[in-house]
């Protein structure tokens, strides 16, 4: 018998047919003699609406109503999967945030969750109901609904996984597992029967959008067994797992990107000590995110040009910061692309094996393609290339690394 | 300063527009230096939705569930009357069932509220903020959510008014008060200033639809003072309170009428003294209401007949019982009419004035309507007549009992 916690994201509880389909999953589970835990999104679609509804007015002062507001979708959708279990026979039990608790700070929309009274949930396993716990939302010490961001539910299920010690957290969504890289442009991608943690979480920061970023935080720092599965087939998946031996031996892993890539170059800066906080420091305080920084001599020898990445969407933005800053931050003149796109190749294997950039830098050459900025992490290695070129530079890699689909 | 429930029901809810118009209502009290505490269904037509996707399953085998999806209607409303507030200025603070707490029995889809924690309100309007609760709601022993069944609103305000011992509970409706008679029928039906609690408990119970006769129970017993008013308007409604003198000077205080009446007469009954029983407990068990109930002797004065009224839609079934126990209740035949309505005079005076019955019924036979079954209480006369007399029985018995508008 193992203990599982089975996570059901919004569009696989998106009606009620898919409602009937999921609760298959989980009688499947409960027959093959396992004990579950059920988490759940709301309805694919609820939250948007919810959301509309809130954005009539200023959600930053209304955050408490917001979370008031959004957090009904899963009270909507636990309630439906518990008269769809009882349907088919499985005595279920939906549980809201507060009646768990899942008690969280109190910082509404984005909360953090910091215990989960996870002796209710025991108890009711032990009473031979299924827990069926509405994901994304839990209580504030003042009792406030507050919700969790972005891919709450995975990380409530990942959570609340850790908090009863299930032996495996899966998480169902609409596509059936990592892949080594997007599908819909690398044909010959392939699906990985297991990923580390530190890769999928490169992975989830660079774009591949199957698992937010904190889930797998959370299920690193607390050792939790994370399936990413298909609702619709229910087959095995791609297990999140803490790195072994064996993965080391995979130079790469996987190559993600992400298009909506701009780079900023400020050309012959006066060099000098304070400059890189002259530059993001104004930049932040609009919230602008800034991703790669190259910083490299110019073109008289003495000065500097200082290049760096933002979202598209922020471009605008940031060279009006820069305009304003440029007194300050005294450089010449502004060059901006907007057509850029961020490749990253990941695996454990490069913190072991040498030469891997070199094998990406002259796989890309081989192809012209060109590279305008490089960054690297220990496990990661990313490129800014032109937009146009990213279906010919993944192809390209997927080969070079040996990753493809036989 | 007064302390004064605001309720607003779903129509004064409907939109935002007809939200930002019930803060308007909230903002004059708070300016005529009241204690302001509201209380609000869900929004119009929420409440159906949530319903209609609750039926997508049989709904007394999942009351719980019932329970937890339709309550999020008022979760919404409440939220977004806060957001409201909080633009014109005003503080206020969403409450739902179990943050108050309503604690209420365990009886799901009709629960009774069995104690408010008021300390948790008050502590609120002495912070200078405006707690808007949710209706409809409560939690159960177990941190269930329940709700209190149709017109369950009305029944959480006066609660809640009689937990803070507000001085008035104002229910803000669609309609501008109480009046002596369906103004949709009769034109010169007029607006009660003020009406006593049992004159309300009749017309509630005999098809005025606007406000439930649990509300009115729960007014009476704690001497709530109600004003039922427009939320279009805001202007004076009619206040519910305690009788005083000069209402029992008026014979009448109104006509209510309800038009989905049928009866049944079981000819020819061998009188025995189980028949009632023999006839109304298969009724019972089925969920079928009686209503006015008549015997007489029968045609070779040695049986009975028996005449009883339920609503139309229950006729099929009621006859269908009856047939299923003919030999038991041992009747000859069966004679129904379901083209009949009920007619009602109802006025604290009738217990000390005598004559009101014949006055009522000279009054219809000098326009030749005919009554089938006349049943009384202390404080109503009632008579079924043929429905498409309504009209006429309505006007002339408003113009007899000297109800007319001038």
């Amino acid at each position: 018998m193992q203990r599982i916690v089975q996570k059901f994201g919004g569009t696989s509880v998106g009606s009620i047919s898919k409602i009937i389909k999921a609760c298959e999953l989980i009688e499947k589970e409960i027959k093959n003699g396992n004990q579950v835990i059920v988490v759940s999104s709301a309805m694919s679609g609820d939250t948007n609406k919810l959301v509309g509804l809130a954005e009539n007015f200023d959600i930053s002062k209304n955050k408490l109503e917001y979370d008031m507001i959004v957090s009904t979708g899963e009270q909507v959708s636990i309630a439906l999967i518990s008269m769809a279990l009882r349907k088919i026979g499985i005595v279920a039990r939906p549980l809201l945030g507060w009646q768990v608790p899942i008690l969280c700070n109190n910082n509404h929309i984005e909360a953090k969750i910091n215990n989960i009274e996870s002796n209710n949930i025991l108890k009711i396993i032990e009473n031979k109901e299924v827990p069926i716990i509405a994901g994304f939302q839990g209580i504030d010490e003042n009792n406030n609904i507050v919700t969790l961001g972005r891919g709450g539910s995975d990380t409530s299920a990942v959570a609340i996984a850790a908090s009863v010690s299930a032996d495996r957290c899966d998480i169902y969504t609409d596509v059936d597992g990592i892949y080594t890289c997007d599908p819909r442009i690398v044909s010959k991608a392939k699906k990985l029967n297991k990923i580390s943690y530190e890769e999928m979480l490169e992975f989830a920061s660079l774009g591949a959008k199957v698992l937010q970023t904190r889930s797998v935080e959370m299920a690193m720092r607390h050792n939790v067994t994370v399936q990413v599965l298909s609702s619709q087939t229910g087959q095995k998946g791609t297990f999140l797992i803490k790195e072994d031996k064996k993965m080391e031996n995979e130079l790469v892993s996987g190559i993600a990107y992400t298009k909506d890539e701009a780079n900023i170059t400020l050309i012959n800066i006066s060099d000098n000590p304070g400059v890189a906080a002259k530059i993001f420091i104004p930049l932040s305080k609009k919230n602008i995110n800034v991703d790669m920084i190259v910083q490299t001599g110019s073109e008289n020898g003495k000065n500097i040009n200082f290049t760096y990445t933002v979202s598209r969407k922020d471009l605008k933005q940031a060279i009006l910061v820069m305009e304003e800053n440029k007194n300050n931050i005294n450089f010449e003149r502004i060059i901006t692309n907007d057509s850029l796109a961020k490749i990253s190749i990941i695996g454990l294997g490069m913190r072991t094996h040498t030469g891997v950039a070199d094998k990406m830098f002259s796989a890309l050459a081989s192809e012209n393609i060109n590279i305008h900025v490089i960054s690297t992490s220990e496990i990661k290695i990313s490129v800014l290339i032109n937009e146009e070129l990213v279906k010919k530079a993944l192809e390209t890699l997927h080969t070079k690394f040996e990753l493809d689909n036989n």
